[in-house]
């Protein structure tokens, strides 16, 4: 399996940004000053600059994927773990802050069970099930996947994405669902980018302060228990030790998006996470990803400063599911109207800014 | 028409924030960690207060304020003074980013010839016109309108919002077309705030650097001007002499959407300076008004930090007409479906945190 999925992420390709100028040579016509819609504009010529010559993003699909988390039991979060399985239900049955937003924004959302504790669900037609296996085991004492389990999850995100496109999809958004995955997640960050865990742990769904303290010490720990797979530095092998199913997915659903020449818009802290994981497999993802939102989880600010990128909100969101990506999907179809529906200067008879 | 306005706003009644509280009960028992949704949250609050006991603020209805400022002959702007009619048209005729940004966001847009230099447009289904004169004059020489001019525009806003009440509207958007109209705003800015013209003055729709300091120049000869009518501190008076038709109008609108107990979005730097007029008519609009966005306008994110306010979006946007309000708008609808759409734990069986 991992010859196969070294060999398919070998498939990706580096956006070919030069067309971006062709991109502003269409939105510089338009009738407005140039560069007048700022980011808008910039999401536009990116677009067009990985589909080749269009702008065309939607339809768009969100994948939220759920899994549960061997450590969620040392009481890392506030939720009781079963949450991630009531969630599920909850998505299918179209309650949720994700299914509110993705209807809002104009979006499809299918919720994959990449790793719930417990049995099978049942059947629905927005659920793809895929369990690999019910949840990790606790990364402070063991490894959360085998790498084959890591690659299992990293191939099933490649799969979403094909299958996506084969659909006519045009853009992916991640999100997930999780119980305690703000602590892999920073367990992750902490190890990719050789970060101290107490400056990189935050209250997640909403741990009290002094939980916070304890949250980090395990993290720290879980780096102490694989603190050889850490300095031998394979991306896959420390996604292994100390990731998520879900994040892993996603991670993959990354790859993926950028192998099929789609646009991905990463959600909030944990997706970025899954982003880094991606980004170390492969740093071509990266002109594939749009950041839809700096999250209020504590050191999102700084991870994405520290990966150079920008977020296109502010929110002050810290929910998860892919509601940030969601929001930021739309700012996407806002650019690509933009770029396709705007008259030109000549076809309106409008003035051009003099010298 | 001044007794008549006075009277008018002094109906304006203070938004009830004690029923955020309320609106927080509500939010809190849905399916997420209490307040992960951040702003959408406190802007769901907020409409909650703003419209006594429930979040329901679409329709939205933008109108776009077009008028001629006499000081665009002395080369503050790129563009030529023509393009104020020509882009009338233009949004007439759906072709301009506006007219795009409306129909992606679900937001209606009714376009007003406030002020335009020449003579009377055709007729058009979303055309209001309410030509006070066309164009004001160059408030480097002379007021830019009469006191009675400035209420004509500031009567016509209110009524613009009454209107929209009527055709049940329920929140707006307030956005603008007039070639040169940064001057008359930073004037404003510096009349109002007691700021040096030459910190807050920037390149509008793209004038060169050494035209921007020309610029600051004829807006300190403005100020020079109108000194004794600033010392003053009447702020009809300031806003009569160095505004614009379309900035009073827009004024106008923000007292009208108070009044009338909407939300009301401000769209960028020239809104933002509508805004100020207005808040120094009466402080209260600021409970009722949304900050759509921070402009690439030089100033406009020091004029919202002194004002205390957090727009919602920083996507470099420096068009107007609108534009970042319709984004703006689409969050309250976001917001608001949040509210009224997610499942609440009970319902959904979904655990509460622990502790």
């Amino acid at each position: 399996m991992k010859q196969e999925f070294l060999e398919a992420i070998q498939k990706i390709r580096p956006v070919n940004l030069e067309l971006e100028k062709e991109a502003y040579q269409h939105l510089d016509n338009l009738t407005k000053p140039p560069r007048s819609l700022g980011r808008l504009e910039q999401i536009a010529a990116r677009i067009y600059a990985i589909q080749e010559g269009e702008c065309k993003p939607y339809p768009f699909r969100i994948y939220t994927l759920a899994a549960d988390h061997g450590v969620a039991g040392k009481g890392v979060s506030p939720y009781p773990q079963e949450v991630t399985r009531q969630m599920v239900l909850n998505f299918l049955r179209g309650g949720a802050a994700i299914n509110v937003l993705c209807q809002t924004c104009g979006v499809e959302l299918k919720v994959v069970d990449i790793g719930v504790k417990g049995e099978t669900f049942p059947e629905h037609p927005n659920l793809i099930q895929y369990k690999i296996k019910p949840g990790t085991g606790d990364i402070t004492q063991e490894p959360a996947m085998t790498e084959e389990e890591c690659l299992q999850a990293l191939c099933l995100g490649i799969n979403l994405a094909n299958q996506a496109k084969q659909e006519g999809i045009k853009a992916l958004g991640i999100g997930e669902m999780g119980i305690g995955n703000t602590t892999p997640s920073t367990a992750l960050y902490a190890a990719y980018l050789n970060l101290p865990p107490q400056k990189l742990t935050g209250p997640g769904a909403g741990l009290k302060p002094e939980k916070v303290k304890q949250k980090a010490k395990l993290i720290e720990q879980a780096l102490q228990t694989h603190q050889q797979t850490v300095a031998g530095k394979d991306p896959l092998a420390i996604l292994a030790a100390l990731g998520g199913l879900e994040i892993a997915g996603m991670a993959g659903i990354i790859l993926g998006a950028a192998l099929n020449k789609m646009p991905v818009v990463i959600d909030g802290f944990i997706a970025t996470a899954s982003f880094l994981a991606s980004y170390q497999l492969d740093p071509k993802v990266k002109e594939y990803a749009f950041f839809s939102h700096c999250s209020a989880e504590t050191a999102h600010q700084k991870i994405l400063n520290l990966l150079e990128v920008r977020p296109l909100l502010d929110l002050d969101l810290r929910l998860g599911e892919g509601t940030g990506a969601a929001l930021g999907l739309f700012l996407l179809k806002a650019s690509a109207n933009i770029f396709n529906q705007m008259a030109t200067f000549d076809s309106a008879g409008v003035s051009k800014a003099q010298d």
